[in-house]
């Protein structure tokens, strides 16, 4: 899924244009250290300035009206737009502000060193390239703890309702372990109920699985799940925008759900309430034009009525098996193919046969409201497919 | 529902072309005793020529070729199609031949006077217009005991399996009853199961139910659920297009399936196998364009797997509630209206906000990466909702 988006990216690194890839890299982890996730103002400086000139710009204290014409010159754009512009990086620069002089960013570079964790950009071999879908929503680098490109490409987000039933982890269980053992990853959130069982199943399966955090990767989040955020680290990835000593915020969570939906090839909803967090990554995925899918349940469950309603309301497809979400992954399943039905005319036939009294052709013309010849083919096929015989005095059923 | 079919129908009875109302009710009762259900040769025939006269000519011995002549001369069409209905009327001929000729339609109506039936046809007051988009599949006539006007419009058609689970009892009944609450009609096969329960709770509410049988209305079938088709017949209608004492075989189920979606404004399957019966109402309702719901379940259980596929496979709608459905048949429910979920800016600014320490607008800009002038303007409709309130020492969430 390698956008034009990311080609650039790649295509500027290679070239020089935007600075060295060591300045550009130091410089991004500096911006993604600062901007709250989906900051689009950051990201277009970054995407169209570089990182590395953009902070030059912002350390030097340049003016919004000089980054503005900065970011023009680069784009060519006409001076018509200038004037929204300016005041975007105005309140761009009043957002920043209180994080530039901090230690911030120092701190968070030593937190990732203790935890092991790696600062990865676009273009980047580890990048997964499916996140640049996000476009200006894109993050402007992550935070991994493990391998990243340990998971396949497909790859599927399970997420879902924190308390989830027994029905639910058990349907998470089934589908989990069911695609894993057909090669595809598991994405999902760490958290507990549903995205903790999905996690857990890919683990128990031997499968590849990353868990997405809304804080920093080295505050395991939810506190009950460390051991099992260690062990997704250990085999899978563990990874989050935002940097190391960063507190999971509601907005890190409603952000942390778009790269979820945007990790993975398609997104399942197994359990979630009426306005389950789930709904969110699930709309994400809608967004992206990604697959969206929600497993049902007993209409009296309150954790099944979200999904329910993206059902009723949102298009979701269906789903009940490992095998119908793999489908959606674009994984061929083992689909079952029907049984031809048999056709009107064999139906009213057999009505009018028996399986102990023999019947003329007259007979179960009669009886059946066809006609002579109609009824003499039809038992001529019946006949052959092995459901009805001529004895001496007439058809039987067999 | 009224059609141009219908329509033309009620023109012809008027003027008398097609014979007088009770040649053509006698002859219609005829045509409707010796054929099968769905036999359009028949309909075309009745149709056009009328009973009546399609009657005596079938009695005189007339040719297929002489049939068509006569079709022809009516409908004005040119001769260029007359051989393939030559052929079509000289199958039908052959169909219709094993029964013209015994005491059938005698008895019929002999058994229909015991239970007190009444044989309805189009243009009738009591007709169902909306059986009329049936079109050329069409009953030439119904048997009815009871009262088929007592079925308000809009009416829903209740289905499923007949090896239903106490769930799918307990959820029909909560569907039937809330929309008979509404004043809505319930349709139902009288089967065992899923159709049992929801003629009994549209009865319990004191709703409008008519059951659809697939054999003659003097035969209650299924011989378990004779009383409650007595109680149905009482105070609402039985209905079958096949005359007395014809038996129920599986065309005749099939076809029967036709009219239930036919009679209804709108179909819900709420239980149903993998390959259940109801799926087969479900597709006629499809076809003649009426919406189509199904009720999810859970995954695990095979009485729901019929559901799930049509949510999955035939884009039935997904319903839970009588709300729902009632909102199908054009009935609005209490919808309820979504609260307005919190702004981006909200969330931010409420997640960098405590509720026991004061903070200034400059730290809680710092906190949640915002500017200066957003926290200040989000922070005034906080207040306003309630939700923040500004203290000497700085602003708090209350």
């Amino acid at each position: 899924m390698s956008s034009q988006h990311d080609h650039d990216a790649r295509e500027r690194d290679v070239s020089g244009d935007v600075g060295s890839t060591d300045a550009e890299r130091s410089a991004r982890e500096w911006w993604a250290g600062i901007v709250e996730p989906g900051d689009s103002t950051a990201h277009a400086l970054v995407s169209t300035l570089g990182a590395s000139r953009a902070l030059d710009l912002v350390s030097a204290g340049a003016t919004a009206a000089e980054i503005a014409e900065a970011l023009l010159a680069t784009t060519g754009a006409g001076a018509g737009e200038i004037t929204n512009l300016v005041d975007l990086i105005s309140t761009g620069l009043q957002r920043w502000e209180g994080r530039t002089g901090s230690a911030h960013n120092d701190s968070a570079r030593r937190a990732a060193d203790r935890c092991g964790a790696r600062f990865l950009i676009p273009g980047d071999a580890e990048w997964p390239a499916s996140i640049d879908d996000l476009g200006e929503h894109a993050p402007l680098g992550l935070w991994v703890r493990g391998q990243l490109d340990v998971l396949p490409d497909p790859s599927v987000a399970i997420v879902g309702s924190r308390n989830s039933t027994g029905y639910g982890e058990h349907v998470t269980v089934e589908i989990a372990s069911g695609l894993a053992a057909r090669g595809i990853g598991i994405v999902s959130g760490a958290a507990y109920g549903i995205d903790g069982h999905a996690h857990r199943a890919a683990l128990a399966s031997r499968g590849a699985t990353v868990a997405l955090l809304a804080g920093g990767v080295d505050r395991p989040y939810p506190r009950g799940h460390s051991e099992l955020i260690e062990r997704i680290a250990a085999d899978g990835a563990v990874v989050s925008e935002v940097p190391c000593g960063a507190t999971p915020t509601k907005w890190r969570f409603l952000q942390r759900n778009r790269l979820i939906s945007a990790l993975a090839s398609a997104t399942v909803v197994v359990e979630a309430g009426w306005r389950s967090g789930s709904l969110n990554t699930a709309a994400h995925a809608a967004t992206l034009g990604r697959p969206l899918a929600a497993v049902p349940g007993p209409v009296t469950s309150p954790t099944s009525a979200g999904c329910h309603r993206l059902l009723r309301e949102h298009d979701a497809i269906c789903v009940t098996t490992a095998d119908e979400v793999a489908e959606l992954a674009g994984v061929g399943g083992d689909a079952e193919l029907l049984q031809p039905l048999r056709s009107a005319t064999e139906t009213r036939v057999l009505d009018a046969m028996s399986s102990r009294r023999p019947r003329t052709i007259d007979d179960i013309a009669a009886r059946s409201g066809l006609d002579h010849d109609s009824v003499r083919a039809c038992l001529g096929e019946l006949d052959v497919l092995g459901d009805a015989r001529h004895t001496p005095n007439g058809w039987i059923m067999s």
